[in-house]
């Protein structure tokens, strides 16, 4: 059972609510994106997005310093170049933004396709993709390198430079300097579920808990007997490890995601064994946040993200105020 | 399945994920009480708390601005005297101090005897009790009277009128005033989960619904037929606005609170419904906040809360910036 009205105006219902909840985004006609209202246009716009789902991302970071839109398209299925060149219109009168792709196939190419539109007509668009998931294809071992929670990270970071004036050539920079640092896996207990469905994209066995999950209800690289928060904390920071190489002293960020459907009390549970595991390591944890930040349509089930803080401006970054609907100072 | 370690040590793991995650968070030790350890101690400390499953309540609320100490209790058990004294000396070295509780018979008996005995060493203690759900007990249709969600409205009023140097006899002022204001209605579709076990407190035939449930788990004054979001924001503001009686350009705030188990989509649905139907009333909504505030232990549900801004100083209080766990700006 779900607290909607029907299946099919979910998504849109949803939406409703959001722009009456919050009327500083407004909705780009004909679309599902919404943009920050109050956006002075003397800075370079950042646009997320991505499929809907996802709450709250990507609308939930909109507002002065992280994105100054967000598109959103169908359950699990990026936005039409169409509806990003549209958003980009609606947000922007300067010919010039940023864009923030997670790494998906369907993402990437509708994204791409509109920077392309948009650079035919004379804009400066600069993009870059997130790809922070380590975890690796069940079949082939292949990295799948998808963008998830991270993405989160990447909006402030890049919506802090954004805000003090970065230009679209330092953005990249940035950017490019970031993605690499940024680290996540996840794990679940179920698969996502689409509005109006009560079934979950996969069930697992009692007592098993999926590693590796992607944030379209994807199972992940195994399927173990869960036995605690703890050993789970072990296996992510294990694999997390095995992909940074640290160095004593490195400064490290820790977000931790629900999925959608963990409760606070299991989210502070594991951010506890996260943290306890890391002090053991010769690192320094100089942030952390744990909450509901990018969900996979309520699985439950939570992401570590690691981040290094390779250069202390990130630090401030993160730590800068800014007034979005799913980011507490 | 949950994210735990071991039953009997999840609300001792994750108060020490609350206090590794939120640094300036203290534990009064023996206790599971937390203090803001950035309190300047020159204004009325508030103290609010209650039994445990609530999260993010009410740790979350700590913070400038809002509470200076919260004190959890065991699993939907309020804490002892004998911490709220505690915590109460830990947090302030100025003998005074102003409680938050919710009217529930213990919660009221545990603070109404640490009140005494901190009065019988000199302390100015001030107290106010919320009793801002509307409904009623199913036998006797007697009102219940308890306290739920708007209790998080009156940290933030309080907290801003503390802040700005109120006194306790004016906290008890503004607390009357505020008290009658605020009525609040929940529904679900569950009841709620102790940790370590996976039934539910109550379990409802499919399609079915409880209205005017509480944060522990109990069920409600009627059972009926689930069929959408709008028609439950039509019966709960039905409710509310028997207990109202509105008069037309009333100034209103919209409180909806998560249960714990509801996703972020459900409650944009459910937000859209209720101000909508707000839209055809003679009021004006002047503000609202939607998320996950006060749980029932991952109960599937929502509450609405209404507080009637009969003082235009509530909503500037509302508005004022915090920086807590679990308050968006």
């Amino acid at each position: 059972m779900q607290i909607i009205n029907e299946a099919a105006s979910a998504l849109d219902d949803a939406l409703r609510g959001i722009t009456l909840t919050y009327p500083q985004l407004h909705q780009v006609p004909g679309t599902r994106a919404v943009f920050d209202s109050r956006f002075q246009d003397d800075t370079v716009p950042l646009i997320g997005g991505g499929g809907s789902g996802h709450d709250p991302a990507h609308w939930g970071y909109v507002g002065d310093g992280m994105l100054t839109a967000a598109v959103m398209g169908p359950m699990f299925t990026p936005p039409t170049a169409a509806d990003i060149v549209a958003t980009v219109k609606a947000a922007t009168k300067q010919k010039r933004a940023f864009f923030i792709v997670k790494n998906f196939q369907s993402d990437v190419a509708s994204f791409g396709a509109a920077a392309s539109s948009l650079r035919s007509e004379g804009y400066d668009i600069g993009t870059c993709v997130v790809a922070d998931d380590i975890s690796v294809d069940t079949g082939s071992l292949i990295p799948r390198r998808r963008g998830v929670a991270g993405t989160v990270l990447v909006h402030k970071i890049l919506g802090a430079a954004a805000r003090r004036g970065a230009n679209i050539a330092e953005l990249r920079m940035l950017a490019a300097e970031l993605m690499p640092e940024i680290k996540t896996i996840g794990f679940s207990f179920s698969g996502a579920r689409m509005p109006g469905h009560d079934d979950y994209s996969f069930e697992l066995p009692p007592n098993a808990v999926a590693c590796g999950v992607g944030i379209h209800g994807e199972p992940g690289y195994r399927i173990e007997p869960y036995t605690s928060s703890e050993l789970l904390a072990r296996e992510l920071l294990g694999k997390i490890r095995q992909s940074f190489h640290w160095h004593p002293g490195d400064p490290l960020a820790v977000f931790i995601n629900s999925l959608g459907g963990t409760a606070v009390m299991e989210q502070m549970i594991f951010a506890s064994d996260v943290q306890q595991l890391l002090q053991l390591e010769p690192v320094a944890i100089q942030w952390r946040k744990v909450g509901t930040f990018l969900t996979s349509s309520g699985m439950h089930g939570l992401s570590l993200s690691i981040l290094r803080l390779s250069d202390p401006k990130w630090l401030d970054a993160l730590q800068a105020e800014v007034h979005v609907a799913a980011w507490m100072n």
